[in-house]
């Protein structure tokens, strides 16, 4: 008979259902393992944690009858022989758990075992036959020969001769005693440490991955390159962002994102807002990737060398800054590849290779790759290749460029290939799609992912979002990035809303989520005017042109950004996404939320006005609880806005004008020692 | 490198991903199929289903890019070897949908597939290209040689010739006449027969059992045989039995249950009311299972003898009665087994069975099985024959007696390899424990299941648990039958409501639950006196001795009882539990809910009065989309009460009197042809 092993350690029956599909054991397995927390479809994918985080395993864990259960969780981290055994503990309604920490990066794994603890189960029974009276001697002989199989099992160890001594306290203990034999704690533990297991019910590994705390807690700055030069009209090179990276870091960012540094195509080369012909000067788009000078390899000589890329990603990581390179699968018609692998693309009758259209617009300066190639083995060698090729460069974050549009299976592959020999590198997904395809792409091993935050701006469907985000199942390998702008999206919201419309933004986007980022100095500078009415493509884009930018404007929110940062590193509630509670509010216009630490010792909450045009008010209404609070007075202080306050009870009352302060982000001062619940 | 397959045709990566775990295909397999539906634990277990309903699978199915897509559900029934395509329907948001109806009991699978339908991905865009004015010369002769490629595949089919026709139309269709060609829809149906699937992603199978309709709808009737004997004092026969059937069938039953009619144990026999003595003509309880005269093949011989109960059961048949057996897998001292198999039992040191007990309360009487036996597998096919010789016997039904406390991989593999060959079998679970063991054991294998029903009393918590019982998930493998009361369970509703108490009861259990049972004489006739105060145990319990009942006793709910089951078997909406849905009411003391059949035509709506002691009166809420009625007058016949009443709209008056009307059974009288949104 066929029989299949599936994730719970169950075993799928063909039409007859096998009698002992693993061995004599089987029909002696009384304990049954189901639902295994953490784990992303049964298995088939990794949950995903950080360094330093308390995993909880949980699992339903029963057998028949009424015996007494006993059960581990068997932990293996990367590269461990043998597993680690952390004990089950009942929480209720037959549902167990165990906590352990997670010390390094790479790939662990985790299995549960349960079995039927016929030593608790007798002790359990036999001291309540104690307490009714009842006459236990042939209880006490079956105790001692427990205590004899677990003496026979201990063999020589010293333990062997504790065990006799058991076996023999329970054949000779006079009656006045056998309660207190009963009770005495080092016997119990004494026999359940040495007492052999039988019939252990246990399932298969379940995955996880566990990356550096970047992968959690990331502060991201995009810019271009090109852009940089302090002259304006001189194109910008490596040298000119290792000059700006002061004041990236100054800022706060940890990471330092850059578009594609590649050599840009010339054919269907476009010009400035996306101009269908390019004039002699016009620089091209960054993703237009591949030229005579080379593809996705090569540097593009205007930015500098490779060495010159290489000095770049050391020097920022000496200010504490990850250089995050984009990994953009497609070509223009100069990319090498053209020429040297034609079946990487597709042809068409005509003899031209099929550009990227979606009808009826077209895209004749980017050729997609042919992933359906009977070549797709060398394909995926090679774009394997451009990842290990910036990696020996320096780089350890990668942004991907609409990875939905490249086949699945390609980026398990590769993902789980680099993380195999680099399990530091980090991958982000820029995929702005459908829920379905983004929640596969994390699945499949990205590490963070974009999200529809530039979109959400009122506040339930903010609320409904984030509390989706954050505390449904998908967190477990959905790790949210959240951006207000990129170079592809000016939302309305900020077109239209003024300097408190950016503010807004990136309070929100810093408290609300553990990892953000903003394209720079677009941001920052207030740069807020659309090509036409209606996109919310930039006018005058960077991706089509190069641009000089006034860093010290006035009116730059680069202070605005370094406090919000400065307070994220400050405050640990702001370094993890599952502890978000939201908090009721009166006004439609306010949005309250809090955040805490997993030692519930720091505590963060923020109102923000999410009206950019208008002073709004309205009485806040909190869940005490998740605060830490109880129903006396508790202080505020305001890290963002300044000042103090002194609040009480669940309702309190709260204003906040957008042309002065606008948010509070509070922490709550508490007790020391006084925690949430 | 190691690969699992697992649920979803997906495959388990080891630590580094392989690149092709099924073949060279791997790579080029776009279309990722995740969270298929109906599926239990991931296709672990089967969903269920009985003959004539329709099945709806549903699946997420998508791939990267813009490309359209195509999928098929492809099904097999007991037997097939051939697996029949169904197509998949785009629902929404990726989710796909294809139905089909399972005309036969036993096993079914089905799976699902999906690729990219390159050829309607080229018709679509060159449509669009040609509505935008666009040269699509090219496009045509990408057409054509789809054609080419169908034609090709088709070899010598007539068909090849009608497609290499489609192949010179688009390649000399003239530009006035593209638009048409590609709307054409016997061309479209043309090439998507006839085109090749390419790298067809496919899942594993999912399985299905299809049980006969009496899974999903049956009415039972529980006596003890010992009881039915025209004369006081005399110990009942099947003969007595048989005469008893037209009462049962009259009422409208379709399942007759009796406890175990096998010898009973002589050694520790109970006697009335669980009396630790029995006296010598004490009859004991017949869960006591074996004697002198036999086992668990065997009949007690006051009752008759196997070809007496093979009577029964044929003449039962002719009334449209299935008989069910008791199968509990215990024995009393004197069981054959225990003689015969002493390694089926646990010994303790002094020589003694072990027998039941939960400290500190002891069941001498009774010796558990013990299945941790290394002669399980012996044990296990006596159990099985047991079962087979019932079959045999004529027996279809089975109520399974505590089969929470025998291991679970016992009943999955005796119920599998019983259904395998007797697709038509079905086992009902009497275990009344923990939701997850409950539930464990309705996934595994048994038809139907008994319920927390007996001790749900409030609106709020009958409506939360059967919206949990319909609603939720579970019900892919979860069929409730509900009972008011039991042998064991007297509850204190019953005890002190009177006989209104009674009638709610029944109702409820009727209208709520597709199948639902009585244990009688004792409910029809009121019987309500517990052992003592506190205890849900019958007074003079018929476990432990004979009773005589006067059937024709004035206030017996026969008639009652009667007209519920008439009702039921004329409407089908109280056939299927799945569309039930509860109606909001302003006084608590009031339950509104309603069903539909499956095509809408047939909608019951009941109010009942929970009160048996007050009138109560209020206004209901309805969800009028779930009566298939609109804003206007609609009218309602009570089947149950009698009587016509016109309402209108959502809120509606109800008064009802615990001695006169306490429940409505309406039927939604509507134009024909409407039917529920």
């Amino acid at each position: 008979m066929d029989d299949v092993r599936t994730r719970a350690g169950d075993v799928i029956p063909s039409e007859v259902p096998s009698r002992a599909p693993d061995g004599a054991e089987h029909g002696r397995k009384r304990v049954v393992i189901e639902a295994v927390t953490p784990s992303v479809d049964g298995g088939r994918f990794a949950a995903k944690r950080t360094t330093g985080e308390e995993v909880q395993v949980e699992a339903d864990v029963f057998a028949d009858g009424h015996d007494v259960l006993a059960g581990v969780v068997l932990v293996r981290g990367p590269g461990d022989q043998e597993a680690r055994e952390v004990p089950l503990e009942l929480v209720e309604n037959d549902r167990w758990a165990a906590r352990f920490t997670v010390d390094r990066i790479g790939r662990w794994t985790f299995r549960v075992a349960g079995w039927v603890d016929h030593l608790e189960t007798w002790r359990q029974g036999t001291r309540k036959k104690v307490a009714a009276g009842q006459d236990v001697r042939v209880e006490l002989e079956v105790g001692a020969r427990y205590a004899d199989e677990a003496a026979e099992a201990a063999g020589a160890a010293p333990v062997a001769r504790q065990l006799a001594d058991v076996a023999h306290r329970l054949r000779h203990v006079d009656p006045d005693g056998v309660a207190a034999l009963l009770d005495d704690d080092a016997v119990a533990v004494l026999l359940r440490q040495a007492m052999p297991r039988h019939h252990v019910t246990t399932t298969d590994e379940l995955p996880l991955v566990v990356d550096p705390p970047l992968a959690r807690f990331s502060t991201w700055y995009e810019l271009f390159p090109r852009s940089t030069s302090e002259e304006p009209g001189r194109h910008g090179t490596f040298a000119d962002v290792v000059a700006r990276l002061p004041y990236v870091a100054d800022m706060g960012f940890d990471v330092l994102y850059l578009p594609p540094v590649h050599p840009i195509g010339r054919s269907f080369r476009k010009g400035p807002n996306n101009a269908p012909v390019a004039g002699p000067d016009d620089p091209g788009s960054p993703w237009a990737i591949g030229a005579e000078e080379g593809g996705h390899d090569a540097i593009l000589p205007a930015l500098g060398t490779e060495a010159d890329f290489r000095d770049l990603v050391a020097k920022a990581r000496e200010l504490g800054l990850e250089v995050a390179m984009d990994i953009a699968f497609q070509c223009a018609p100069d990319h090498p590849w053209v020429r040297e692998h034609p079946t990487w693309f597709r042809w068409r009758p005509d003899g031209t290779v099929q550009y990227a259209e979606n009808p009826p617009k077209k895209y004749q300066d980017i050729y997609p790759i042919e992933f359906e190639t009977p070549d797709w083995k060398e394909l995926w060698d090679a774009l394997l290749g451009v990842f290990l090729h910036w990696i020996d460069a320096g780089v350890r974050v990668f942004r991907v460029d609409n990875p939905h549009t490249k086949p699945f299976p390609f980026w398990e592959w590769v993902i789980g290939t680099i993380k195999a020999d680099h399990p530091e590198v980090l991958f982000l997904a820029e995929a702005f799609t459908r829920p379905k395809v983004m929640h596969r792409l994390a699945k499949l091993g990205f590490s963070q992912s974009y999200t529809y935050f530039a979109w959400r701006n009122g506040r339930d469907e903010l609320r409904e979002y984030f509390t989706e985000l954050s505390q449904s199942p998908s967190r477990e390998y959905f790790r949210p990035n959240v951006w207000p702008n990129t170079p592809d999206i000016l939302t309305e919201y900020l077109q239209h809303g003024g300097r408190p419309a950016f503010v807004n933004r990136v309070v929100l986007a810093a408290t609300l989520s553990a990892s953000y980022g903003i394209y720079g100095p677009a941001f920052e500078l207030g740069e807020h005017v659309a090509r036409e009415p209606g996109s919310e493509e930039y006018l005058d884009s960077e991706k089509y042109q190069i641009r000089h930018w006034d860093l010290d404007q006035p009116g730059s929110l680069r202070p605005v950004i370094a406090r919000l940062n400065r307070i994220r590193r400050e405050n640990p509630a702001l370094q993890h996404d599952w502890s978000l509670r939201f908090h009721d509010t009166d006004n439609p216009a306010l949005l309250c939320y809090s955040k805490s630490s997993a030692d519930g010792r720091n505590v963060i909450m923020a109102v923000v006005n999410l009206d950019p045009h208008n002073p709004q008010s309205g009485f806040v209404h909190l869940d005490l609880s998740a605060l830490g609070v109880g129903d006396g007075p508790f202080e505020l202080e305001d890290l963002f806005a300044g000042g103090r306050y002194t609040w009480q009870g669940p309702t309190n009352y709260v204003a906040l004008d957008p042309w002065g302060t606008s948010a509070h982000v509070l922490r709550v001062v508490r007790p020391s020692g006084a925690a949430v619940s």
